[in-house]
């Protein structure tokens, strides 16, 4: 961790004093607690319109703004749903997800903030979300234990949603159960008559929480059979995979699946152009159903991965807020298909 | 909006209150004074190793955290860097750069935070920012205006850093020149003979201030020659580009550039299905300098966009946030730079 020193003193001039709702009291030259009354529209209180007025002319000569953290703390809590924010690169299905969240959540007047907390994990990084005060915290992925639900809920969170392989005591658990899409995967080339079955395994870090449970269904839904798996690091780089079909002659398999569909699309490309042929040398398969896989040649098969709806999940969210005391819910909400087209 | 009613009484008892400062204080038989600079781990004060551990173990067991904001109230300033989110699913590439920026300002012990406002823009939503009480606020794309700019300052960032097509006053300015792109993309088609030139406009919402200046940017490019410049509005999807390339012959166009890698590879794919060759029929470029245009056959044209190193916008935010009182800089962000392969 770089430490930063504190800037010489002569570079940095105090800033201004940042206003206070005191200062804004003083301007309008009302009580603080008529201040907060107007700026939070509180209804309760009778405040006459021209008192409105001057308050709100004050608060905005003086650049005045609320500090969220007060008013939450007033309030009892905030509108705020943390979200640690994904610390790799994001494919287009969590994308358009988390877009989705997004405007749900918005439309029931709360707001989404991604919190980047980096190289921090599990119950530590809870510690850190915690400070912000949220309302909510909704968790993809492993990590999060029961410690960490309990320092949240401690701090003032009303609701802790994971979506991960597991339940954790205390929260809202949406199971994601990513041995699923590759039981899918593994069964669907069985069936198609393959059975010395590769299995693309990323080399991106961040990406074994979902790599290692296809891996995992795979193997399931091919245990007990004449078929074999082996396991395929590799890269997203060009280069990796030529190395790879380079080898595939060697490595006698009739069947891959590529993790997801840019991976099926890199090592489709690198075996096409190794003279491999796609299907009937060596079936491929992808998963999220991206639209670049209809756009291949051959049409790229792929398991289609249903993500909750962002609306659903956002009802959870507000249902698991306004009711704390509830007990948590717990839904599966991963659903596996496969979409069967030409590359298998 | 939707209003969300309070819940009913009895469906949600009280919460358990949140621990204080004080709380532990009390349990570890010390001050409210002592437990600050214990959990700040203030070196200015000496508090003996034993005094240290009774403090950590009672914050622990009560799950005491501090609360952020009266920590950033005591120390000035936060170090939160506040972005807001895009709110419309992002591509590889910024999703690659806002990975790498977050670990960037996470090595100089800053958190990213970012802030989900759907449906709020400009400098009603720098009011929302501003009740987070963020150290630094980064602002992708346009909309932020001087006002905005002011009620961060004022309400205490220390930087405010605009990564958009124009300056704004007061704060510091990374200029990305979309034109640039288009100028490139289409100077580049001119160069190889193309005279009736398409330009993709996506008609997904949020890509305007991306797409408005690529196509300005080829019509910079080709005012004054014999070329004519078409604008192709399309979603998508492969229905939409596939009637597209159905009206190919008729649109008479013997170049597109294709706003983008992906919209270029779902171009390229409708036309070679309606027999359209390419480049020989027509020449296509992309933008964004992905992967998978390299994937593609034939290897597509696109132009590279050298966005700001994470690592060098994180150094600029922390410079900005250590003198504040410094003036603004301005730098122009953006390389743009054709790589010529085999579609056009």
């Amino acid at each position: 961790m770089v430490q930063i020193p504190n800037p010489p003193p002569h570079s940095s001039p105090a800033p201004r004093p940042v206003p206070t709702s005191a200062d804004v009291a003083r301007l309008a030259g009302v009580s603080r607690a008529t201040v907060s009354y107007v700026l939070n529209n509180t209804s309760a209180v009778r405040i006459s319109e021209p008192t409105r007025r001057r308050v709100h002319e004050a608060a905005k000569e003086l650049g005045y703004v609320p500090h969220a953290a007060a008013r939450s703390l007033r309030a009892g809590h905030s509108r705020m749903v943390l979200m640690p924010a994904p610390d790799f690169p994001v494919g287009p299905l969590y994308s358009q997800f988390i877009s989705e969240l997004q405007w749900a959540l918005g439309r029931l007047d709360y707001t989404v903030v991604q919190y980047g907390s980096i190289g921090v994990y599990g119950d530590e990084a809870a510690r850190a979300w915690a400070e912000l005060r949220p309302v909510a915290v909704l968790v993809p992925g492993a990590g999060l234990g029961p410690q960490g639900v309990s320092v949240l809920k401690r701090s003032g969170a009303r609701a802790v949603v994971t979506l991960g392989p597991e339940c954790v005591d205390g929260a809202h658990s949406l199971l994601m159960d990513h041995e699923a899409v590759g039981h899918c995967a593994g069964s669907h080339l069985f069936d198609r008559g393959r059975r010395r079955i590769g299995v693309v395994v990323p080399g991106e870090a961040g990406l074994e929480s979902f790599s290692q449970p296809r891996l995992e269904g795979v193997r399931r839904a091919l245990h007990g059979t004449d078929a074999t798996v082996t396991e395929l690091p590799l890269a997203y780089e060009e280069e990796a995979a030529s190395r790879l079909a380079a080898r595939w002659r060697e490595l006698d398999l009739d069947a891959v699946f590529a993790y997801n569909d840019e991976y099926a699309m890199l090592v489709m490309r690198a075996l096409q152009d190794e003279g491999v042929r796609i299907p009937e040398d060596t079936a491929v398969i992808g998963a999220d159903d991206l639209m670049l896989g209809r756009l291949l040649r051959p049409r790229l098969s792929t398991v289609h991965i249903e993500l909750p709806s962002g609306r659903d999940l956002a009802e959870l969210v507000d249902r698991a807020v306004r009711n704390p005391g509830a007990a948590p819910e717990t839904h599966k909400v991963l659903g596996a298909s496969v979409v069967h087209r030409d590359s298998s």
